[in-house]
C-alpha cells in the first residue's frame, strides 16, 4: 500500500537515492511535541469550521491513541518514511482512514516542524533551570556545611589572599545563578508559535492561532509567516546558554581535579565519582570532573556548527535547516547530564579543611594585610608596600612565614608596627574584608541567606507531567504569562 | 625616574622578556572608562574619609587634566609602561606627585579592569542598539516605498508562493529586533559593578560601592568578590548576541548578493555600495553585501576565542582574560560599521518591481492556490493535489503557466473548477493569505504599522553625550532603573 | 559473578553513579580494531615467553572467537560493563578463564585505546580517499560528457568571462585531489603505533613493538611513550582534512542550489536527488545538495569541540580524551555518505547547455576580449579600456549586447577596430585563454588527460577486505612502507 | 589629479560610501611579496615580447625604487586608494608615467593578491619551522641539563609511575616535531603560484609561467585557473597548523603554571618570565605561560574565522575573500612570538629536583612494580593486583607509604616476595621500563641523541635575507625542489 500523505509531505518518486535525508532516528524523540501540535491544530480547525466536529475528533483520537502506541513501546516504526512527522501521519490514515489528510489544512510542514522543536528547547530549557537550581543549592548546602572552613584564594594559580570556602563556592552559586537566567531567555525565545505561518506565505483559511497558541502554552505567536518558518535564534541561544554554562562546568570542574591531586589534596571525591586502579585502590581519579570537562568542548562545538549552518541561508525554508535538531539534542543530551553529575559529585566531596588551611598558612597572603595596615597607621602606599616587600623577601631568606616574625623584627622594617601586628592571622584578614561582596563571615552569612532566598524565589517552571527520566515536554501548560526577564 | 606605581601594579623587576605582555596598542581606547572608574573611586575614597578631601580633589584633578591631554592628543603614551593603566597612573604622578599613590587605597587591577572592560561593553552595546534600530528603520522605509511590489516567496532557492516585498523585508525586521532584544540583555550583563572586589577577596577599608556605582551609572554591584574579577560572561553575551546578528547579516547580504546577479536581477546597488572595473562599467559588483557576508567568519571566530580561552580556568583572576578585550573591540569594530553599510546599502537600492513580477508569473507558485480552491469545493485534500498535480505536469509539458490554461483546461481536470478559477493570480493569491503574520495587503499594512510602533518605543538608551565616531563611553549617565529586558 | 579484570582495568567499587561515563554505545564499532590489536599482542608476548605458548594460543582462539560472535550478532553486549573493551574482556574470562587475564600483561588501558582509535582513523582516511577519488572521477565524467558546454565564469556572482564547463568542473577536481592528499597525511599521521607505552612511561617486560606493528601494519612506532598515550593529533588532522573537505562540497552544494533555481536553470537533478511536494510535481527542491551544505556546520563543529578539549590538558592521560572518539565518528558518519551522495547527485545531473550559454551570450563577458583586441593592436592598456567602457555603455543604453554592435559602431569607438572584431565570440574568447592552467578547449582537455593519469596513479590504499558498508577495519593489510607525502 | 589604473584595477565612480572595504592598513605588510610578484610578471612580459624591453626595465626600475622608499620609511601611504596595489600602482605612475599601466597586461588584481598571500604564507611558514626548531632544541638543552631529574608521570592529575624529567620533555620534543612537519606541509601547500590565472579563466597572452614561477621559487603552478583565483586552502593548511601548535603550547603552559604553584613548586621561572606585585616580591605569577595559554583561543578562533567565511562560496573570486589575510597575520603575530617567548621561558626555568623527586617518594607510584614483581614470580596478573591492593591499603592505613613497608610486611602479603622486593624503588622502577619510547635512563639517552640529529637534520628552509625581526619573505629563493613529505 502507498504512502498516504497530506499536502506538506513531500513526494518521492523514487526510491531513495540514500538514507541520507532520514531523520527519523532523531526526530522520533519529539512525538509529544508533533501530537501535541497536531492535536491542538485539529480542535481548532474543527472549531473554525474548516473541517467538520466529527473529522476534527476523529482525528484527535487518532492521534491520542497514536501516542498511547508510541509511549507504550507498540508503535511500529519506519525509517522508510523517513522522519517522525510521515510516520505519525501514515499510522493516522491507517487508524482513521482518508480523513487524517485534512489535518493538513492549513498547516505546512515548515510551520509544524519549527513548532514542535520550539515546544521541545522550550520544555529542555525548563529542564535546565531545574537542574541549574538544583546545583546551585548544593553549592550552598556544601557551603553552609563548611562554614568556617578557610583556604588560600589563588590569582594566576598562585596564593593570593585567604578566603572562606563558602565564599569561593558562592563564586559558583553566582555563575549558575546567570546561566539559569539565560535559560529563561532562551526558554522565552522559544516560547513563540510559529504554526499558523503556513509553507512561508501565512494561510489562506480563516484559522484561529490565538487559541492554538493558547492551547500550546505560547506567550506569543510569529508576527512574520516568512521568518517564522526559518528562525532558529531560539536553537542558537539554547546553544550559546549551554556553551556557557558548560564553561562555567569546566572551571568548576578544573578546581576538582586539582583539588583532588595529591599536591592540593583540598578535597577527597566520593567513591562513586572517582575511578581507581585494579592495582592501586588508593587512587582517586576524577573521571567524572575530567569527563565533564572535557565534554564542553562538544557543546561548544554544537553552537560553532549551528551558527556555521545558518551563515548566509538565503530566504525562508532551506533543507540546510533539518540539521538544528540534532545539535540541540546532543547538546541537551551533554548538558543536563553533566549538571546532575557535577552536583552529584560536590554533594559527596568532602572538603580538607586541615589541607586548606595549611596552604594558606604556610605562604605570604597576609602581606597585603600588612600594607594596609601601615596604611592605616597613616603610612602613603607606595612606603607601606615597600617595607612590607623588604620583610617579606627577610622572612623568605630565612626560610620563615610572616606569622613566624616576631613584633622585634616587625619593628626593625617600620617604627609604625605595634603589638597588634600579631593580630594580623588568617581569621583577621577574612573578618577585615567586609565590603559588600566580600569573605568576611558576616557578608558570607549574608551572601548564604540571600542566595537561599533567591533560590527559592527563582520561580520553577513546571513543564507539567513530565514522567521520571522523560526528556519530551507536555506543552499543555498554561501560557506563562511573559518573558518575566 | 622610575615609573611610580600603586598597589595593585605589576613588578617587572628586570628588562621586559618582550612586548609579549604589552596591551597598550589596544587598551588605551579604554582610557574614559579608566578615567571615570577612578575619578568614581577617588571621590569616594575622600568622601568615606580614606583619603583626605584635598588628595581626593587633587587625583580627581589630575584624572581630568589626563583626560584633557588624552582627547587633545597631547598625552605621551609610553609602551614600555605595558597598558593604559599604567600610562595614566604614571602621568598622575608627574602631575600630582605621590598622592597619586592614594588612588590605589582600596582598589586593585583586578576589579578596575573589570570595571573598565564592564563600562565600555555596556556603551557598546547601546551603540549597537542603535544601529539595529537605524538598519529597522531602514528596512521599513524601503517596505514602506513597495508597497505593492511582489516577488516569489522562495523555499529551497525554489519559488514557492508570491509575496510582497514588504513582507519579505519585514522578516528581516524581526530578526534585527531579536538582536536589538540580544542587545539590550548583553548591555544588563555588563551593568553590574566589579570594583570594590578587591583582588579577589573584597577590601579591608569601609568603602562605599553604592555611591560609585550611582556615579557610574551601575545598575547593580557583584555580589561575590571572587566571580566578579574573573566573571567574563557579559563578553560571551555580547559575543554571542554579536555572532547571531552577523548571521542574520549574512542572510541578508546573501539575498542582496543573489538578487544583484544578472540572473535574479531583483535589485540594483547604488553606485556607492558597489564595485565595477575600469573595463566593464556595467558591472556592479556587491562588494559591500560580500565583505559584510564573509566577515561574519571573523565573529563567529572572536566567540570561539572567548570561549575557548574560558574554558577550563581556575578561580579567580588569570592572565588569560587578558585576552578578552581584543576580542570584543574586534568585534565592536565589525559589526557596527557592517550595520551602518548594511542600512545605506538597503537605503539606496532600487527594486526592480518588474523582475519581481516577472519571476512569480512565471512559475507555478500558484499550484497551491487551486489546491485549496478545490478543497474549498469540497474536494478531499489529496485529491486535489492529485488534480493540481497533474494540471501543473499538462502545463509544463505544454510549455505553459497556469495563467495560461483555459477554463475548459481546467474543467477537464476537474468539474468543480468554475470559471472564478481564472481569478486566481498573484494579488488574489497574496491577499488571500490573510492570517496573522501573513503577507496579505492588509496584514502587512498593519504589521508596518506595528513594526513602526514598536521601533518608536523601543527606549533609546543614551550612552549621553557621546562625541561622532567616538567609540567610547561616558559612563557618567544616571542610573538605567533596572535591565528592563 | 563478578567481572574478571586485567591489571589495566578500572575498578568500581560502588554502583555507578550513572551512565556518564559509559561509552559502550559508541565504542563498540572499534570491535575489529580492539580484537586484532589485543590478537597481535597476545601473539608476541607468546613469541617472546612473556606468556607461555598455549597461553597465547587460548587468548587469539578466544578473541577470534569473540570476534566471529560480534559479526554474527551473537555476541551479548552489556552495557553495565561500560565499554567496548571491557565487553571483550570479560567475555574472554567466560572463554578461556582465568588465561584472560594475561592478555593484559605489558599493555595498559592507555596505549589500548590509542591504537585502537589510531587503526580506525587510518581505515577511515583510505575509505574517504576512496570516497574523494570516486568522487573526483564522477566529476571527470560531467566534464567528458560535456567538452563543448559553455558558461558565464562569475566573479561576484556577477558573469565575467566565459569559460567551458568542463574547465570550471575541474576546479572541484582540484579541489577533492587536495582533499585526498590531506587525507594522505591525516592517515600517515594516524599511522603510529602507540601500543607498547604501557600507562604512560613504557613497560618492565621485554617486549616486542616492531613486530606488532608490522602485524598490525603500522608504519612507525611511537617513540616517546609520555606523548604516545596523550596525543590525539591524529585526531585533529583528520577532523581538519574533514573540515576543508566539507567546505570544498559546501561550495559545489551552493553551486548546485544556485544552479537548479529557476533563475539560473543550468541544471536539473535527477528525481532521486530532489524532493517536490505533492502538489508541485514540476518542484524540484535541491534537498540532497542543502543538506550537504548544512552538514558543513557540524563537521566544523567536531573540529572545535576536539581543539577545545584537548586545550590546556596536563601530560598525560586524562579522562577529557573519552571524548575524542565521537567527534571521529560523527565525522566519519557524515563525511563520507556527503562525499558519496555528492558524486550520486552529478552523475545523475543533467546540464543545461542552453541555459548556460544563453547566460553568457545575454552579458558583457567579452568586454575584456575587446580590450585586449586593442592592446594587440597597440592601444595602451588604460585607453583601451576606456574604449571598451564607453562601448559597453552605449550598447546598454540602445539595449544591445556587444555582440548585437556592428562595425561602424565599433569603428565609432576606435578607428582601430577591423573586421575580425567581429570574430569576438564566446568560443572565440574561450580558445584565446589558451595559457597553462586557463580555459581554452585544448588546454581543458589536456587538463582533463593529466586529471585521469592523476586518478589512475592515485595510490588506492586497500584497507584490506573490508565487507560492503563495513566501517571497520582490517588492519592486517601489510606495512604501507612510508607516508609518501 | 585621478588615481591612474590598469586593467584589474576596481573602479569607484563615486566617494567612498565608507571605509568598510579599505584594507591598506594591514595588507601593506604584502609589500614585498607584491613588489617581487610585479617585477617577476614584468620581466617576463619583456622576455616574451609582450611588453617592449624598455617598458619593462622602466616599470622594474620604478618597482624597486618604491620599495626602497617603503623600507626606507619615505613612502606616502595613501589610504584612500584603500589598498596595497593600489598605492604601489598610483605611485609607478608617478614615477614612469603611463607604462606603468602596461604592468597590468596579462594580470588581475584575483591572480596577483592570490600570489602575495602565498609568498607571505610561505615565508612565514618558514619562520615558524624555525621558531619551532628552536623550542625542539630549548626542550633538548633543558632535558640534558637535568639527565636524571625524576618526577611521578601523572594520569587524571594523578601521580602514576615515576618518569625522568627528560622523558617528560622529550613528549613536547614530539609534539613541536609533529607541528614543523605540519608547517612544512602548509609551506608546501603555499608553494603553488596562481600567477597566470587572469581574473578567473586564463589570459589571451603567450605568457610564459614557469620562468614566473622560477623567479619567485615557486615549486609548482596552479593547473586550473578558477580553483587557483578562490582557492584559500593553504591558509586552511596554515591555520589549523597554528591552532595544533597553540595547543600544544597550551598544554605545556598549563603544566608551567601548575608546576609554578606553591602546591606543585616543580618549577621557578626566571624573573623575566613572571610578574609580582610590589607588595608581594615573592609572587611569581606565570603571566607569560597565562598568555601563551590563554592566545589558544584566539588561534582557533581564526582558523574558524576562515572556515566560515569559505563556507558556501559559490566560484570564483568573491570579495569575502579579502578576510583571509586579517586570520593569517593574527595568527602569525600571535603564534610566533608565542613560540619565542614558550622558549625563553623554559630556557632561563630552573626545575627542582627535590621537589619532584619529593613527589614521587611521597606516592604510591611503585605499586605497579610490584605487582610486575610478582607476576614475574609466576602470580598471576589478578592476583598479582589483589596482593598488593591489599599491601597498598594497609600501607595507607598505618599513615606510611610503600617504601616504609619492612621485608615481613611483604612476606605477610605474598611468599613470593623476597629480600630483592626492597630493591624497587623509584630509579629502578624508572630502570625497568626499557621498551622503545620507554622512560629508561638508556632509552631517554638513546632518545636524546636521536632527537639532536633529527633536530639538526631538520632542513632548515632560509627564507633568505629576511632582516631581523622582519616578517615579510624575500621570495627571491631558488625553487626548493618538492615537498619532501
Amino acid at each position: 500500500m502507498p504512502v498516504k500523505r497530506g499536502n506538506a509531505a513531500r513526494v518521492r518518486t523514487k526510491a531513495l537515492a540514500s538514507d541520507y535525508t532520514v531523520s527519523l532516528h532523531y526526530d522520533r524523540r519529539l512525538y509529544r511535541e508533533d501530537i501535541a501540535g497536531s492535536i491542538a491544530h485539529a480542535r481548532m480547525l474543527g472549531r473554525q469550521g474548516i473541517i467538520s466536529g466529527d473529522e476534527s475528533k476523529a482525528i484527535v483520537g487518532g492521534l491520542e491513541k497514536i501516542r498511547a502506541e508510541i509511549e507504550s513501546g507498540k508503535f511500529l516504526w519506519r525509517p522508510e518514511l523517513e522522519d517522525i512527522h510521515m510516520n505519525i501521519e501514515a499510522r493516522l490514515f491507517d487508524l482513521i482512514g482518508d480523513t487524517a489528510g485534512k489535518l493538513h489544512t492549513a498547516r505546512s510542514r515548515n510551520d509544524q516542524v519549527a513548532t514542535d522543536t520550539r515546544l521541545y528547547a522550550r520544555a529542555r530549557a525548563e529542564d535546565t533551570m531545574r537542574s541549574l537550581r538544583g546545583l546551585q543549592g548544593t553549592l550552598l548546602d556544601c557551603a553552609e556545611k563548611n562554614p568556617s572552613t578557610l583556604l588560600p584564594g589563588y590569582t594566576h594559580l598562585q596564593r593570593a589572599q585567604p578566603v572562606l570556602l563558602a565564599h569561593h563556592l558562592l563564586a559558583y552559586f553566582e555563575m549558575f545563578d546567570r546561566d539559569a537566567r539565560r535559560f529563561e531567555s532562551a526558554r522565552a525565545a522559544a516560547d513563540v508559535m510559529p504554526l499558523g505561518s503556513g509553507a512561508l506565505a501565512g494561510l489562506p483559511y480563516s484559522i484561529d492561532r490565538e487559541s492554538v497558541a493558547r492551547e500550546l502554552g505560547f506567550s506569543a505567536i510569529a508576527s512574520n509567516s516568512m521568518d517564522a518558518v526559518s528562525d532558529r535564534d531560539f536553537l542558537l541561544d539554547w546553544l550559546s546558554a549551554a556553551a556557557i554554562a558548560m564553561m562555567h562546568v569546566s572551571r568548576l570542574a578544573e578546581e576538582i581535579v586539582l583539588w583532588s591531586s595529591e599536591e592540593f589534596g583540598f578535597v577527597q571525591l566520593s567513591d562513586e565519582y572517582t575511578t581507581g586502579s585494579s592495582i592501586m585502590p588508593q587512587k582517586r581519579n576524577p573521571d567524572f570532573a575530567e569527563l565533564a570537562r572535557g565534554k564542553t568542548g562538544r557543546v561548544y562545538g554544537n553552537l560553532m556548527a549551528a551558527l556555521t549552518t545558518l551563515k548566509g541561508l538565503p530566504m525562508t525554508y532551506n533543507r540546510d535547516l533539518q540539521e538544528d535538531k540534532e545539535r540541540l539534542f546532543d547538546t541537551v543530551d551533554t548538558l543536563l547530564p553533566t549538571l546532575e553529575i557535577t552536583a552529584g559529585m560536590l554533594s559527596g566531596a568532602r572538603f580538607n579543611e586541615g589541607r586548606m588551611r595549611d596552604a594558606a598558612r604556610r605562604s605570604y597572603v597576609l602581606a597585603t594585610d600588612l600594607a594596609d595596615y601601615l596604611v592605616r597607621k597613616g603610612m602613603p602606599f607606595r612606603e607601606a608596600h615597600g617595607v612590607v616587600a623588604d620583610l617579606t623577601r627577610t622572612a623568605m631568606n630565612r626560610g620563615k612565614y610572616l606569622h613566624d616574625l616576631s613584633l622585634a623584627d616587625y619593628r626593625r622594617a617600620s617604627g609604625l608596627f605595634a603589638k597588634d601586628v600579631l593580630d594580623i592571622n588568617l581569621e583577621a584578614s577574612i573578618a577585615a574584608r567586609d565590603t559588600i561582596g566580600g569573605t568576611s563571615p558576616r557578608r558570607v552569612a549574608d551572601a548564604l541567606k540571600a542566595a537561599r532566598t533567591r533560590l527559592k524565589n527563582a520561580r520553577p517552571r513546571e513543564g507539567g507531567g513530565l514522567g521520571a527520566g522523560d526528556r519530551s515536554s507536555t506543552p499543555a501548560s498554561p501560557p506563562s504569562g511573559g518573558e518575566g526577564g
